[in-house]
């Protein structure tokens, strides 16, 4: 297959700098839930930013006009669907920190939501990119919730996450193949 | 339990006027699932309605407001979640007709989207209130597909969902009891 710069690429070649990856994680995980919907390894989507309508022009007949909004907190996580018949649920989160990610970068909801999913028999995680050490961790959402609630810390350290996380591996077609490690994390 | 009328209400009481039920299904099944959800049966929850932002004002720190932006063709079903494990995946919609539901009411990408989710294993289907009627139905996506597939007409018939669909029968408390079918309808 070959880019936009004409070069022919390894499809499975990995890269550990973002100059190969997307704007944001966001865009990263988009591409990956794009790559797995369109071979149909998994269904999953990123769900819309809630907001708060407060005015809507309908004068345009053709096309309703929002002109006051407000974005609103959201009460579950970004990311859900099914992969190999199994509820998926997930947050994704960028730090810019070298050695730790702040708690306040999540919200109570999110993480309330993800314990309740995770009693449900979800396959729930979160996935933390360390921008300035240009990697991806999947941590499972029971893990980062028993230390969440059994700590002092205000973050999760870098050195917790490398012990009990898992480092995401991707390449090019898929940005952040979160899916890859599944099969092996949750049994 | 007291409701604002001060009357005692029975728990278990079914209906059949709107007359007790919410403003649209869209509340009812919102309510519904908050009872789900306050009593740990399932976490189902509507997704944000998909919106295009063309203007944000970030002026006042205090309030980032959106003052342009337009409502986007949802490019998955409103609602999804889990229960016992299984992913849930649905899509309701009202007709105001007594004899049909036109297609026209649903999106392609929704249909296509419960043809993934079901390949995938999940527990899929459509509820359709029939405000006339006054009667809720759950459609489980594979029937719903098989015959909008198969079919010349423009619309599913009420003696084709009759046949076919499953009567949702609902209290006060959760005005749109999907949920006790599913362990009926769906093995």
């Amino acid at each position: 297959m070959k880019y936009p710069n004409g070069k022919k690429v390894d499809k499975t070649v990995k890269f550990k700098n973002t100059a190969n990856r997307g704007m944001s994680l966001e865009d990263d995980i988009n591409t990956s839930n794009r790559y797995y919907l369109d071979y149909d390894f998994a269904v999953i989507h990123k769900k819309p930013t809630p907001i708060t309508l407060v005015h809507v022009d309908y004068a345009e007949r053709s096309k309703t006009k929002i002109t006051e909004a407000y974005f609103k907190e959201p009460s579950t996580t970004d990311y859900n669907g099914i992969y190999k018949g199994k509820y998926i649920d997930f947050e994704a989160k960028e730090s810019h920190s070298k050695t730790s990610f702040p708690f306040t970068s999540i919200h109570i909801h999110q993480i309330n939501h993800l314990k309740a999913v995770s009693r449900h028999g979800a396959i729930a995680f979160i996935i933390i990119r360390f921008t300035a050490l240009n990697t991806d961790y999947l941590i499972k959402a029971d893990d980062f919730i028993s230390f969440y609630e059994t700590t002092d810390r205000r973050s999760l350290p870098v050195s917790w996450i490398k012990d009990n996380g898992y480092e995401i591996i991707s390449n090019y077609m898929c940005p952040c193949d979160y899916i890859k490690l599944i099969d092996k994390v949750f049994d």
